[in-house]
């Protein structure tokens, strides 16, 4: 029987998406294997060293249970690259580092990818909600609240604060500081000039001081990640209630079936970004708990950030993959919203709608640039 | 390229333990398959169709790739099962079930399976536990609260609390109910002893009424899960003083090394237990949110459980089954107890203690029979 | 200026409620009371002294003040208790008890008067919809699932699975254990004995061992309670689609006013249901993180668990109060539910309806005796 | 009886501290008549009208009653108000304003107030570390990972550690964007300029466009406090293991007693501390939720938001508070911490520490100008 492993089966949200193979274990012994290549590199090795340990590949699954002793993949990824180069190489191999280092370091690489991504994601859905509150700036729509009749107000305006949202979550993933770890074994074991040598290589930020048990970075990215599936979700919300069979006012461009009602045309994708958007914060809550570190090493909180930071990564990156997919072909339908507005015995000033949706819009350059 | 996978890279704490492979993609589809084949038992399908649903075998990547239009993994399955048989038997699949009885029911299989290897694993850490309390019940040992030395008390005692949190674990996993779920579309697809049948077929729970959107029974078995993760990671917590450099009164038999200090010899095990213990509560979040489920099927509230639930039965699973391995190899050091004890100037009395840890060991045969 | 207050102002689901007054600092301080009065009780203190300690009062105030130097509200209890009571029976106050033996016994029987109080108004809550759900049982109405049309139902059947929920709930609140607390310093004060009939006489249960650092009891409340918040949040998610304006089947009984829109109706106690059910499973996980508590008494987790639990106990106490006073004044439109349904080509088979209701039904005397 | 209240009882981190009266009911009540004031002004109601609002008071108890019908305090409040003036003012209350409007602004007012004072305790608490790590930098010390002796480090070097993380929660404060709000029922019901006029009245930033469902800036601030408080926590922590009996390298200024052991001296500060620190990611996690919001109001994510932020607001003000408190009259015992170090047998190369525990103090500047 092969060895144990999850292909995606319970996570319809991400399975498939760009963010699953930059997050994948493979995707995760490549960055740590960047990781000890830059860490050759920043202390002068040898020629070559740097690109022969990172043009190595290890099985992850061996690493997965070497790392069951000592409690983490670096300790066997160090021994397995130390064998797998010449002497003189493996003399210079992770000198000075702590597993720490490159396994923080590697995850803020994986980190970076899948922001890089989600970016792109979100710009994505930005400049579909851009030109959708534009045109449908004027489209009369009835606004509910706490699910009753409100008052009417217009598409453009509800789209334009779905994508003030989406501008949020970027400038919020934009604002993240990704540092690189390379403490050594206590914090001080590299010259900051050293660490910012490696930390160029890498293109990560230059930590002010070492964040082995000063773990703001994690939870600023955790603040972030919930920040952009929640904004992905606030959208997939509404059209749940735009998309009842009662309103009608939208239908996904390609509605899921169910295994026993061939009638039904669900709002699937929105249903599996909400799904995303319901797990995050509680994710968060677990790198938000590991602020508190005890001493040089935390005992337990640090190895209970990397599996939560990954789904973090994976959901939100999955919420923005779906979103840029499937939002660009929901139909809105004019007349139902016309029709559900007429019920409505109720006039509402328009007057201020075209310039906050101008405000709006007008943001997209900076935040998308 | 291979398609993205997981092999526990990231999750020490149970890579390579049971409840990995009870969890992983591929035994969520064949207990798919096994709650399709009792589904024909249960209606009396044409002989053998059961038999040859249950002995299906299908990729799990792929049905993980088109589980994303529908939205869950059952859709495709149900496709490929009736493709790959008999007409006359694919006419019986699935009859008048909907994906979430599927799907739930399988989830309650794994969950049974994992429940029955962790009652196991806390069997023998309890076994142990009270094998150790009973020897060490008048071994001297310093109290602490709040970090400071309080009152002599015996290191049989403290071993007593931490049993009496194993028994706690195990009779609340005992005590949850795991029901079969087989409501159809909307919940009353099938009378009540096709039902029964059914679930007896897998070994579950008959439901009093269907559960599609009353998610007691998953909201239960997160509960159990966080007492179970909790009562090892308790025990962990207090090994990790215990071993401080300090304190030196409590040694695991096989501590972890590092990657950058030869002298160190960490308490590898209790850190990746309490690792799991601090995911547990936050996971179990998610799914005490999905209770608040709308009309017969959640707008994303279910289709966000089964992440966290799996990651729990991992988590929970693997702090038991770490628990079972390195606990009875931890060495205790009688020198070092009562040298931390000698410095403190205050008696107690030890006239109860003896009572107390009989009253616990007398509990064992009430909870694990 | 009077000094700082909560008078419930942002807490509209539990203001004015029973359990806001069962909760209270005046409250909490009380239950101390009666708990220093039990100790001299079961510890045969000279006559008279428990009914003269339990008849004290001191103002909650000044107590929070002084509980910041030691932590904890108890130490500036005792020390106002020994002053306030003769010579003769201050040197029996608080015989060998420590803090939390007297706070964690004073929060179980704030626990039990709210558990009390919360069965009452679920079983309130569980007449109702069992009257409910046998007189609407064959009310025509259509099944939602993922917001789509599914099928025609009943009103009675989606009403008897409130009523399975809400019999969870209550099933899960009876199974609780609520012990007290008193084992001394570090555990081992008392003899068993002693235990047992301080635990009797404040109604309470005697603990296999004392449980300052097995937080079990604690953790199976949280559960419970949130499993009660859940069951009557879920009842309130689907009364706010049904009271939707395009849908219009259900309406509150006192539907609440809007300080912008004079015609609106809104659906508010639903809300207010809704918001406690959201905050449950999170505060939830706080005291689920306790479990891990270091050696005799926990540096933190212990702390941090009073202030959640008397939320959870107001949130889950709110949603039941609430629920049992507007639940019964909804009015359900059968014309409504009609209509809706007329657009749905399907038509579904109701046979088995019934049976699953009366199964409901015959189980509200096994909770509810 | 007089009505039920909390004054702090169960909350020693932040009873009678300045965030404690800054959040209290009445504070909350003051603030809504701030932004009722404010709005006046905004629009140009009759000269004196503004004033004569804010200078209004009302029981915060009957509001909190009154509360419960229409679901939040601004209903009841925008009644009495109008009764309370004469007529011609009445007719310019709250013109325009919805409820969410007053409460988010009002509960930004008070986010504003905490966060003052919280960068003053944290700019105090910064200071004091500033100075330590300075006066300690040479200070030999032992640093441990996972528990165990690692290598020689500076107690200082520590202490810079300690410092950079409560430059991140200052930084983390200040970043956050505190808008007011006023969208009127649906979001348009004003224009740029007024919202603007009236956001620079309150002292508050000028949304890009409404929040009433784009919930960004609480989530934002619930990250910038979780991190606040997990800075203290860390240092807590920290504080609480070199406290520790057998460690002894350190020592609170006023340690707590005991209600039943008179020898000990209790870290209860750090306690304390680590409390607040355990609260803040899973109320951060309720506030998460709330970013998916339902169409124009939310249907109880807005409700559940009140409690949680005021407790946040709460947690990191005391944990903030109680830190510039307590932290400088924390006494470091060098030869406790020589004498620990001396144990290992392994020396370390501190050449790096001075140039570390630069550039964390170069940054102060910066962070707090």
């Amino acid at each position: 029987m092969s060895s144990p492993a999850d292909h995606g089966l319970l996570s319809p949200v991400w399975a498939g998406t760009a963010v699953e193979s930059l997050t994948d274990d493979d995707a995760v012994v490549r960055a740590l294997l960047r990781v000890e290549a830059a860490l050759l590199t920043a202390q002068s090795a040898p020629e070559g060293a740097a690109q022969a340990v990172a043009a190595l590949r290890f099985d992850s699954r061996s690493l997965a249970l070497a790392a069951v002793a000592g409690g983490n993949p670096v300790i066997p990824l160090v021994a397995a690259v130390r064998e797998a180069v010449p002497d003189e190489v493996a003399a210079w191999v992770h000198r000075g580092a702590t597993s720490q280092d490159v396994l923080d370091s590697a995850l803020m690489l994986v980190v970076d990818d899948v922001r890089r991504e989600v970016l792109v994601d979100l710009g994505s859905v930005a400049a579909h909600l851009a030109s959708l509150a534009d045109r449908t700036r004027a489209v009369p729509a009835l606004a509910r609240t706490l699910t009753q009749p409100a008052l009417p107000t217009t598409l453009g305006f509800r789209v334009a604060g779905w994508l003030a949202g989406v501008q949020d979550a970027a400038a919020a993933l934009l604002a993240c500081d990704l540092p690189a770890s390379l403490g050594g074994p206590v914090g001080h074991g590299f010259a900051p000039d050293v660490v910012a040598a490696f930390a160029g290589e890498l293109g990560l930020a230059a930590p002010v001081v070492g964040w082995h048990v000063r773990r703001t970075p994690v939870v600023g990215m955790a603040h972030a990640l919930t920040v952009a599936g929640g904004a992905v979700g606030k959208i997939a919300a509404d059209l749940l209630v735009m998309a009842q069979g009662e309103v009608g006012e939208a239908r996904e461009g390609a509605p899921g079936g169910s295994s026993s009602m061939p009638h039904k045309a669900n709002p699937t994708q929105s249903v599996l970004v909400v799904s995303a958007a319901r797990q995050l914060p509680a994710l968060a809550s677990v790198l938000g708990a590991s602020l508190v570190a005890e001493q040089e090493r935390a005992t337990g909180g640090w190895h209970a950030e990397w599996e939560p930071l990954r789904s973090m990564l994976r959901l939100a990156g999955g919420a923005a993959a779906r979103g840029a997919t499937y939002l660009p072909s929901v139909e809105y339908d004019e007349d139902a919203l016309a029709r559900n507005l007429a019920g409505l015995d109720v006039t509402a000033d328009l007057t201020h709608v075209d310039a906050w949706i101008d405000r709006v819009l007008a943001r997209q350059e900076e935040v998308f640039p």
